[in-house]
């Protein structure tokens, strides 16, 4: 099983290596991502499932069973983020194929479907919004994110279209309520819980959604050389003092909450980024998470008001817009008890934990009973190039998966 | 004269207005300045001028005279920063035309050549280096630089050989001494000091030299979501008070020393630059000028000794390169005094200053005896949209130009 997981990453990852300097870059809604969804229809096929894609171009392997019961499914998805790793999204997707594999070997016959599911464009780094695909199938996508931009301009809708899919169709990929059971993702960890705390996986309780803003710096252009210090209005300069400000207050709220919050100023644009010319403006995007709720409005709070306090004292004018405000997650605590029972049953012992990362089983738990399962990756490491997850782990998330869609599965009554 | 003034610099800035939202973007060696240089070269054949082009595709506009003296030549470039204005450098070269046509029109017979230069990419904002025509006709190009690279991977040398000429032989633009008696440029103050000072125009004795510094900060990725505040090593959290450093330094040089230092972080670059993805890697530019050559390396050891103490905070690698550093250049006090008296002359007062910013002349003073004259700009913006400078302006440079070529070229000997 470990030889047949690895391969399938790697043909799913385009490579014959699934570590390499420069990581993976697949972003959602591009010819890359079209091409590793290929390769799993392509495995899946092997596998004997029924394939299909909806109208937003998420990818559904069906192991079919007549009688029209609801469909127990799993999936995650295959877009990363630029010099990202093979595992993100992968070993989800690689581990429910691998757990089909499994129960069809052992002759397991299913009272009700199971599905894999591979999404589209789960990560935010190519249009600034996450899960787009999962979102168009538990009927949560905005149509007006189709304007949202990538860096070169292309907009979300354009870029849909690019692989074959028409956005203004994309609201069809939602599925009936009856078309699924309940829905499990698996996902690498992107953190040491789970090792520091000395058990095999994680079960996750809640996913932490993020708040995220777009904060804008409008300064005053000028010659660097003749533009006297005490007479500018450096956009960059304005910028530094908050950036720090954002840093040092999440590590604060630490200390005074004993809970963890995390806040990153993670994207900046400087314009016109010319070495003679003082900044004009400045873009950064912040991206605030915490499963408390509250935690994270009172970080959101202080960064308004130290961007009052930095306009007033620079002349720098600041603009905030909120593009992302959601409430965290609570996952189906029955899910959750089976997937904590089905690590019993093969002798893994479950770390009870929140995530801080959001995935597609954010959306799909708005419709369906959801769970989320994490397996350990290396130094907590994820979106960079030395990304991994050991063959073991990802057995290991096939044997629970396994598990857990077999006694999902093992009568056809609704429930 | 004012009209014809604002109808050529019209011409040359390709537009029917010389104040627009966007301002003007055309960067050195691109078509854009090659169409702009067409229409200096049609002003200067309708003024009876000889125009020719050199190796490095500075145009050369000459008043030929017999007997094989060295020309007195005036000039400057029509290459603008990215939204610049349409008189940072288009001033110098409609003056240096309008000097001509005003001689001209007074049966003027000069007994040695006179020639308006245009030169090429005087701006750094393309390449991170400046006055590359001047370099080239002084005889300071260094070949290396053709590697440079733009934002979108074009190299200087591409970029040459995209406007029609040959990187390799952009050395043979190198004029001899002797072609040559002495060069004016005339230039936009850029600044305040003339207003400030009650006078009308510049004369400038010594123009600082920036050093600039490329440093970059090397931290590690990692998702935005699940990563601690206290295990990041975030490229853009270390380099946010590092740019509140150069900031504030600056300005306590400026108290404590009473002269006039200017350091600016102008360009900064995040990577991966993701909404979700710790920033792994930040490169800012920093621009340090001053006349006083001592108080440029002092902020430039202060900047690496700053750089030293966040490294070893925060973990985060820090890296310093020196783009330039170059010492201020003093101009020729005979041309100087030569300007002032062509102002009395016209009874307008003139104001001896220094330069903040770099100009062509800067290279041609290493070579000939040299002088820089300025005009004032409107509140002393420029590299801005809102770049602006009066048709009186205007007018009094083609007056102080012309009476100083009318001097300069009033009988043949050498010297």
């Amino acid at each position: 099983m470990k030889n047949w997981l690895i391969e399938q990453l790697m043909r799913m990852n385009l490579s014959d290596v699934l570590v390499r300097p420069q990581g993976f870059t697949r972003e959602g809604y591009t010819s890359e991502e079209t091409e590793a969804i290929e390769a799993f229809k392509a495995i899946a096929e092997e596998l004997g499932l029924e394939v299909s894609e909806d109208a937003a171009g998420n990818a559904i392997a069906r192991w079919n069973v007549a009688g029209g019961h609801g469909a127990v499914a799993t999936g995650s998805h295959l877009d990363t983020v630029p010099n990202g790793g093979a595992f993100d999204g992968g070993a989800g997707v690689v581990c429910g194929l691998g757990a089909i594999k499994m129960l069809k070997e052992a002759d397991f016959e299913p009272q009700r479907p199971i599905e894999v599911i591979c999404f589209r464009a789960e990560e935010s780094s190519r249009f600034g919004v996450s899960t787009i695909g999962s979102k168009a199938m538990s009927g949560s996508l905005d149509p007006s994110l189709g304007t949202l931009e990538d860096q070169y301009g292309v907009t979300l809708a354009q870029a849909v279209e690019g692989q074959g899919f028409v956005w203004q169709e994309m609201v069809n990929a939602k599925r009936p309520k009856e078309q699924l059971e309940c829905f499990v993702e698996l996902h690498i960890e992107q953190g040491m819980h789970i090792v520091n705390h000395g058990k095999d996986y994680g079960v996750v309780k809640g996913v932490a959604c993020p708040i995220r803003l777009s904060v804008t710096f409008n300064g005053k252009a000028g010659h660097t050389g003749t533009t006297p210090m005490d007479r500018r209005q450096d956009a960059l300069a304005a910028a530094a003092p908050f950036i720090s400000f954002v840093q040092e207050t999440a590590l604060q709220l630490n200390d005074a909450y004993g809970k963890s919050l995390v806040a990153t100023v993670s994207t900046l644009t400087a314009s016109p980024n010319s070495m003679n010319v003082i900044p004009q403006t400045v873009t950064a995007g912040i991206d605030i998470r915490s499963v408390d709720d509250r935690l994270k409005m009172k970080m959101a709070d202080a960064i308004q008001n130290e961007a009052k306090r930095i306009e007033e004292t620079t002349g720098v004018a600041i603009g905030i817009e909120v593009l992302v405000n959601n409430p965290s997650v609570l996952l189906d605590d029955t899910i959750a008890q089976q997937l904590v029972e089905a690590g019993d049953h093969e002798a893994y012992m479950a770390h009870r934990m929140d995530s801080g990362a959001g995935h597609d089983v954010m959306n799909m738990a708005q419709i369906w009973p959801s769970g989320l399962l994490f397996i350990p990756c290396k130094d907590g490491l994820s979106h960079h190039p030395d990304e991994f997850a050991d063959a073991e782990d990802l057995k290991m998330g096939v044997e629970l998966l396994a598990r857990f869609l077999m006694e999902a599965t093992a009568n056809g009554r609704n429930g």
